[in-house]
């Protein structure tokens, strides 16, 4: 079941997602020159910064660090899922990258709702648990992880 | 019980590692205008990118994206724990923020080797799962997470 909110960022709260709902949140793409340059900050493995010998290693080109796939990913989280004035996440669990993502490809993002349920301590709050996952131009998932994201509530009282 | 590794990075292999052994990997420090940039690229939420909302917010400033501070122990998993010559990595499991990063935080990083195994299918490698815990000064852990890694074998024939 794909989804649309009926809400904008700014005026988007726990009520407004569905459990079972799937939300596809956007795409991005990767150029070689970000994935260098993202690598030789944060992760500088020779497989993600160097294209010499990259081309010689077993994907035959550098491919994404894969906390860059994730920082994307993060980015149309942001964009098109989570309410504009959050709150700390408190983790993300099982986050697995089942493709090397190389130059050039573009990819898709979506987020399936697996559980909600309102905090008992803080009844402003509630935690939603989502499977994230990013497919490539062939439909295969490149990766997938599973946010845990704390959610103001509209109605605190109800 | 602390260990060092006795080979370089460009010389580390499976066998190095000790399961149950806990290596120091080093510490990085956040600065204001660096949590400010990576967010705004990867994860524009208004409690790590703008100030004057944060101010206000229940932290009394900006705090770091987690994800940023994922990445800066990233650099250090590579710099000070990793092989040179790395293998794709398949994941991570129960990453956890627990205390939010503020500027000036100076934070240290520590990996524990929990489980290694070698691979039936690839006799030349084997896979090393990590405990990795990111410490503030007032020895409080702000972030853990365990990933999991493929590291070559040394002598593959034993």
């Amino acid at each position: 079941m794909i989804e649309v909110f009926s809400t904008p960022p700014t005026d988007r709260y726990f009520e407004d997602y569905t459990p079972g709902a799937t939300y596809v949140l956007g795409t991005f793409t990767m150029t070689e020159e970000d994935i260098v340059a993202f690598a030789s900050a944060y992760d500088p493995q020779a497989m993600h910064t160097d294209r010499r010998v990259a081309a010689q290693g077993p994907f035959g080109s550098v491919i994404a660090s894969g906390w860059h796939t994730v920082a994307l990913t993060m980015r149309l989280l942001v964009d098109a899922f989570l309410p504009f004035d959050g709150l700390a996440a408190p983790g993300v669990d099982e986050l697995r990258w089942s493709r090397p993502v190389r130059p050039g490809d573009t990819l898709t993002v979506r987020a399936t709702v697996q559980a909600m349920r309102r905090s008992r301590s803080k009844p402003d709050r509630g935690l939603i648990h989502t499977l994230v996952e990013v497919i490539d131009r062939n439909g295969e998932v490149a990766m997938t992880m599973k946010p845990m994201n704390l959610i103001r509530v509209r109605h605190p009282e109800v």
